[in-house]
């Protein structure tokens, strides 16, 4: 267990260190949910944004890593109630529309909620590392966060592209 | 309880009927915790963005309430565990971060995961009730997700302005 600091002694370092650990938490559940998430899927092209995502959380968590690193603190994850809601909403979206032609769109829309989340995150983070002088870490962070955003707006265009056009159809 | 359809004939309006009842769920939840966070932080210029953004939530919570009724449903919330993981983790800043110098950075950041969450769920919401032909919904979301962008860029200039660097100071 780390040393529990009086409160009134907490800095910008502990805020960091913590929404460092609260990210390398997220980054290890989202993994295993855009697994999930992508065999679900039914279309080629929502299927193949989940996975090239993956591969890329995959690159952010190693990244976190060098970040903790930087900070001079072991890699370790703290649980994120945050994340586990916003993917257990993906994981009832699996479940509830099954077989439906609106899956695919619900799984975009729930991969966005993910994106986002990472999105507010890692700008903070960016922040914060700059202002506690990580100079080396702010690179990484900022690597990350056009990631996630290239993601999301990529899911916006399967929205366009079709995935919503698809949930619109009644089933046979 | 809604009789449960079989998920093979889910289709878009489902899925907007879902989003409909989560985020209305969220907002709600939303409203309680801005209070809250109101009454927690210690800059005026936090808790002028915090009480400015609740008297906003107020008017999308009635915006949600004329979405319902253009899509002909009764406004109801459904339970959104992402929204209670998110503030769960704001509420922890409240209490782990009390008479911190880090206390108003760390509720920014909370803020912020907030606002992206609803950035998330009302630019899919505007999509799916563009394609399900609710026009008068539209500009009624697009107005709430104007609203969500603006509190975010709020944050985020706070942040710039001084909120993070007191919270670099030491504490006496």
């Amino acid at each position: 267990m780390a040393t529990k600091k009086a409160s009134q002694t907490k800095g910008l370092e502990d805020l960091f260190y913590d929404g460092l650990k609260d990210i390398y938490y997220a980054e290890r559940k989202i993994l295993s949910a855009l697994k999930k998430m992508a065999k679900g899927a039914e279309s080629e092209k929502v299927i193949a944004v989940f996975e090239k995502h993956r591969d890329e959380t995959e690159g952010q968590i190693e990244r976190l890593q060098q970040v903790f690193e930087i900070f001079g603190k072991r890699a370790q994850g703290k649980t994120c109630p945050a994340i586990d809601g916003i993917i257990k909403e993906g994981q009832e979206i699996l479940e509830d529309f099954q077989q439906a032609p609106a899956l695919d769109a619900g799984l975009v829309a729930a991969a966005q909620a993910v994106e986002h989340y990472e999105i507010a995150r890692y700008g903070t983070l960016i922040t914060w590392a700059g202002l506690l002088g990580l100079k080396n870490a702010v690179p990484l962070l900022e690597q990350s966060l056009k990631e996630e955003k290239a993601t999301d707006e990529a899911l916006t265009q399967l929205g366009e592209a079709g995935v919503n056009e698809r949930a619109m159809q009644k089933a046979a």
